[in-house]
């Protein structure tokens, strides 16, 4: 059975979100922590000034938190950049001990996963999770230099522009812990469309979903929200048809962060994406309003595509994979 | 206190390393379980040829455990190439709930430490990591093509060509168990020479053993062994210079897996390094002999450089990360 139930409480204590431009311009605008006024957040590069992000994203939550890095006991944090610098240059000189992930743009789900085990287990106290995403770091790197002015196909998404930061303790909460998670497996629906990310990583939600429903004996109506990281429309609208072949009705209850971060007529085609983008409506959204009791129970389940532009160069298909969180309210 | 003193029982229950064709003429050549006739192991690339390493690592690690892979709790495991592709395309169709790393060159040790926590938390049994570089890939994709014929720098390593994988158990043994670990901070010495990347790390490896001497009352003669991931000569030297600063001698137990993993005669400069370094050295050497109780207890301390090819191109110096386990035989 892949999915863990914690014997020990797993709190969240603390959390924020830095934001880009675009995103503050988006319905959640006005809940995030801070929000850049240009892309460069006051830095000489794209690269540095998503590593500036990764920073500030962590020292609020911790400034919210009432800790000093001194007192965690580790962090945990990746991003899309190759070797994932935006996360260690926003941690270097913090002292902090650091583990680094990478799980594409389910990481923050992959952190809170791996941040809740160590908690629970007892060797680890406060530990810190991070994911960020800059969509001009990634258009570089993935895709084109963005002077190029390249066409996006309809299927495409937008790298969310935001970096989140959660701390997770064994004894102060803000209301709000991870009960459950569920490691999520690689699989590979044979799409060699790097365009059309949404449709890769479908099958892994769905396959993540639904062995934690048969593992926990829960279904859908047992949850207020079930939110997927960043599928967009393409991809949301598989899961729905994937578990409609199994007669599991999705629609009441499943929505996706990739359709939560940008309002429609932000011209970003099938949605929002990136580490950035379900870390930012984790921090906005989904915590606050279990903090406030608007919903008891909700699935956060991360969801990453595991291509790298070599492999798509070398003609391989992309696998996916689905990290789940299971959040509620605490009494 | 950041060194964990594990509770339960953390064995090492089995491990396998699949290495290169110069790695199989080194002094641990006749100890991998297999060694590739050629670098790209009848693949029509190396970066599939890294990929089939992974999978062959973690296949003859199971078999030797006599696991299959749906009885392993995760796998946890990670590579240099940008997005870990090797690593998740190795994993791709078997199954294993999956657990993406990235801590560059100390990619083994940082397995071994998250697994270990899994395991000593009882959430988890039996987990699997891997690690793995390949020369031509990391070539590539870090300095340059390799028919550029490009001249390197007396400091400069060799990026071993080498995966390995472990099984850590929370029942089964080989007579090997994890008793302490120690999450590394990032620290960054200022150093900007890609070439020299033994001279950025020996700082992070030196205020990791300084830490963890520090919050366990140990010394280096606690140790029969004292073994850095890929520091190499310039940086081995570094780490004795430090310490003896400190008026501690390091010379009688410190040894560096990038000087163990080739002969003196086969060019490789300063020694070797990649994440496959460690791990090849860990499975060939280590494992075997503590599991003879040749040694009774040695620290393995994977060292990693944080870099990308972009942070050096825009100016940026190389920050160091050394995570440590503690690897003793059991009576």
């Amino acid at each position: 059975m892949s999915t863990v139930q914690f014997k020990n409480p797993v709190h969240i204590r603390s959390w924020a979100v830095c934001a880009g431009r675009k995103e503050g311009k988006g319905p959640l605008g006005d809940r995030f922590d801070t929000v850049c006024p240009d892309g460069r957040f006051g830095c000489d590069t794209w690269e540095q000034a998503e590593m500036k992000m990764v920073s500030s994203a962590w020292h609020t939550a911790l400034q919210k938190a009432g800790l000093r890095p001194d007192e965690l006991s580790c962090a945990l944090g990746g991003d899309l950049l190759n070797q994932c610098v935006s996360t260690s240059f926003g941690f270097r000189g913090s002292g902090i001990p650091f583990l680094g992930l990478y799980g594409a743009c389910s990481t923050m789900a992959e952190g809170l996963l791996v941040g809740a085990t160590l908690v629970d287990g007892g060797l680890h106290h406060d530990v810190l999770c991070t994911a960020s995403s800059h969509f001009c770091t990634a258009e570089r790197q993935y895709r084109y230099p963005l002077c190029y002015g390249g066409q996006r196909t309809p299927t495409a998404q937008w790298t969310a522009t935001a970096a989140g930061a959660v701390v997770l303790s064994g004894t102060h909460s803000s209301g709000v812990r991870i009960t459950r998670a569920h490691i999520g497996r690689i699989f590979d629906p044979g799409i060699k469309d790097a365009g059309n990310m949404g449709a890769a990583m479908a099958q892994s939600a769905y396959e993540t979903l639904s062995r934690y429903f048969s593992d926990t004996g829960d279904g859908p109506c047992d949850y207020d929200l079930i939110v997927t990281g960043d599928l967009a429309a393409v991809g949301r609208r598989l899961v729905i048809e994937l578990f409609d072949g199994d007669g599991i009705d999705m629609r009441p209850v499943l929505d996706d962060c990739g359709l939560m971060l940008f309002h429609g007529g932000q011209d970003v085609h099938a949605g929002a994406s990136g580490c950035g983008c379900s870390a930012a409506v984790l921090g906005a959204y989904l915590l606050p309003a279990l903090e406030k009791k608007l919903f008891r129970r909700v699935l956060f389940c991360g969801t990453g595509a595991l291509l790298s532009p070599i492999t798509s160069t070398q003609g391989e298909s992309i696998p996916g994979i689905c990290h789940l969180v299971c959040l509620e309210a605490e009494d």
